[in-house]
């Protein structure tokens, strides 16, 4: 028998609750749900009570001898952080790329040395499921130790059937066998695969009529997701490739407007996607429309230090009313790593988000994002009591203290795990 | 009777030794001394032996027995890192500043509420050395937490006798009570104090006058620093403050060229300063006399991010032959972290510098910019053990996996203190 928790005295309790449904947007973004002095009951992995100290000794008088005792005082809790976009599975390393790239190699060099995309594709094809899940374990134990409690995961490194299926049945075992909530997306359309070069529309016809229905038969993604860039995919051909997703049940995702305005943030509002990533060159129109459609933006700031861009005009994201996520994007090639805390605070820094807005966007709004926010993202009875236990005292704090995991325990469906 | 240690097994050793002494540049900045299947004997705090494991093994053969062993297979080891420029004594926090600044508060706004750094000068002139060790000592800890065994701290806070002294003898304490090492110095020229405005003059006869012979007198530090800058101190000012401290033994630095290029590269170079820190704006002149006079550029990425402005030209520097070290300059307005790990990957990202020139720069060229060479900064039969593990398997990994504290372990003086 597990017993009961009762977390009490928190300093900030960031519940994250509010009235409204769905992806909050505007003053819902700075809406926390805060409760000084406050307290939790966690039960069979759920949270059965939240309010100040003195409500839940109250409440639960004959109970307390029971209950493992958290003292929080002067400590911040919040939610378990979700990150609703990540390339978490795939093989290989590029650290030496990454060195010739400053030791002046061009790209040309680094292609020639077998490095870019194309690499990890390389090494992912190579990998056996068994290689693939203990990197990915290693990864989601680095998720976890940063307060990061749900983690989406994509496809895409395949770009074949075999190796697509095999990151999505990876991510599937490791639904099974790892503590962290990890959420597939199908990704066939991450890029065009060198053999399908010049080819690009049979491609798409290949992930549609090939890829697509193994992926729904075997249930093994909730979404769909593609690269809507000049040179990968063009916005008439993302959208066959959503519209055929959606067709199997799949929801639509879509990498808009990364490195050149290209129509993705339209099509994302036209097509209904439930989010719209990247979004760096995104057009005032396709913003308007986003605003409009109610898809979540999900900005990656972290990728966008890591590439020395510009990073997404998140601030005027939120004051034209768009619901705004964040998310580490951790992949091998534009942002290899695994801390949600930096994103965070980059989405002060360089987007100039509030502490708060930052908040919802990296818990509330990233489950909205990934479809899980009846479940997680916020601390409300009824909900899976997946919480973080800060070293800072405020909500504040953990955003101006850059640069510093500040977790001290997480709890995922009420079992310490850090 | 502390045991012997035997670290084995190092994947990679980063002794960062090298034939040369002083400050490291050009070629000299990727000279690590790596060493693969590395291996240290430590004993009485010192570095005893350092070779490939087959070699200890043989070596002390005879005393395996007595030692405790490492084993440190698949991980990286190096020096600990050295921070040589913060303001790490102060008293408040201002996190509630940093929010407001995001809401849209003005400058004149802050100013009202009783931000800015003259509300650090408030807080700490009102703190008790008692506050201020407890506070120092939560920042020293998370230093050792994030690989750093040796530290560098300004007073610069007070802008009066009592103040400065008071920091300065919050770190002669701590220097006794804390297992870091930290190295002071006098910053009485860090602004003008609100009292003195108007008579900038007056308070520069003030500090030489009053403030520098006591500080001499009472041994409180060793380096004596200035803020060189428009609207703070002049040229000619800054270079009368340097002078007079030469006088009584403390060795110059300079905060030069941070706001706007005002000469303070090249008065760095003419007085012939230990290092000079900052240098955002610092001239190609500047630059060229630095390398000249053999003048640390102590380079800040951090605080280039926080306050969103393009970062030193480190890779400039590099190349024009000054050597280069980097540091979190950790401070409550514009750089509160205490993340070395961060610092080094902004190293990389923003300023090009390669991973083997960002572990130099963070080690061995830091300890030159305080004059702990001969100390600490590598690892060298005769040096204190200050050593870090780390969870990566080689130095670029370290870089390349960007925004995590992989610290694994930490021994200061041979003791393991993380
Ligand atoms: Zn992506
Ligand atoms: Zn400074």
């Amino acid at each position: 028998m597990i017993k009961p928790i009762l977390i009490k005295h928190a300093a900030q309790l960031a519940t994250l609750a509010s009235k409204g449904k769905g992806p909050r947007s505007k003053e819902a973004m700075s809406e926390l749900g805060l409760i000084e002095d406050g307290s939790m009951w966690i039960e069979g992995g759920m949270i059965k009570a939240i309010g100040t100290t003195t409500e839940l000794e109250e409440r639960y008088a004959d109970r307390l001898d029971e209950a493992e005792v958290i003292d929080a005082t002067n400590h911040l809790v919040t939610p378990g952080l979700v990150d609703p976009h990540t390339h978490v599975v795939y093989g290989g390393s590029r650290e030496r790329e990454f060195e010739m790239r400053l030791e002046g190699a061009s790209y040309m060099d680094i292609m020639n040395a077998g490095g870019g995309i194309h690499a990890t594709t390389r090494m992912t094809r190579e990998a056996s499921e068994e290689e693939l899940i203990e990197q990915t374990t290693w990864r989601l134990d680095s998720f976890l130790a940063h307060g990061v409690t749900t983690v989406e995961g994509k496809s895409g490194y395949g770009m074949n059937l075999e190796t697509e299926l095999k990151q999505l049945r990876v991510m599937k075992k490791l639904q099974e066998q790892h503590v962290i909530d990890l959420v597939p997306t199908f990704m066939g359309g991450h890029a065009v695969p060198p053999e399908y070069k010049g080819r690009e529309d049979e491609f798409v016809e290949h992930l549609i009529n090939d890829m697509l229905p193994v992926v729904a038969e075997e249930k093994l993604a909730e979404f769909n997701d593609v690269f809507c860039e000049k040179g990968v995919f063009t916005p008439a051909q993302s959208e066959r490739i959503l519209d055929a997703g959606k067709r199997f049940g799949l929801i639509p995702k879509i990498h808009a407007d990364e490195i050149e305005s290209y129509g993705g943030a339209e099509l994302a509002a036209k097509i209904g996607s439930i989010s719209a990533e990247h979004l760096l060159k995104a057009s005032e129109a396709g913003i308007k429309a986003m605003a409009k459609s109610g898809t979540i933006a999900c900005l990656l700031p972290a990728t966008a230090l890591y590439l020395r861009e510009e990073a997404a005009a998140g601030r005027k994201m939120i004051d034209e009313g768009v619901a705004v996520a964040i998310s580490t994007d951790c992949n091998p090639g534009s942002s290899p790593t695994t801390s949600m805390p930096l994103v965070m605070n980059l989405a002060c820094i360089s987007m100039r988000l509030t502490p708060a807005e930052v908040l919802t966007a990296a818990t509330y709004n990233a489950a909205c994002a990934i479809n899980r926010e009846e479940k997680v993202g916020s601390l409300e009875v009824g909900k899976q009591a997946d919480i973080v236990l800060w070293n800072v005292k405020n909500y504040q704090e953990l955003q101006y203290l850059f640069g510093v995991n500040h977790v001290k325990a997480v709890w995922k469906k009420g079992v310490k795990v850090v």
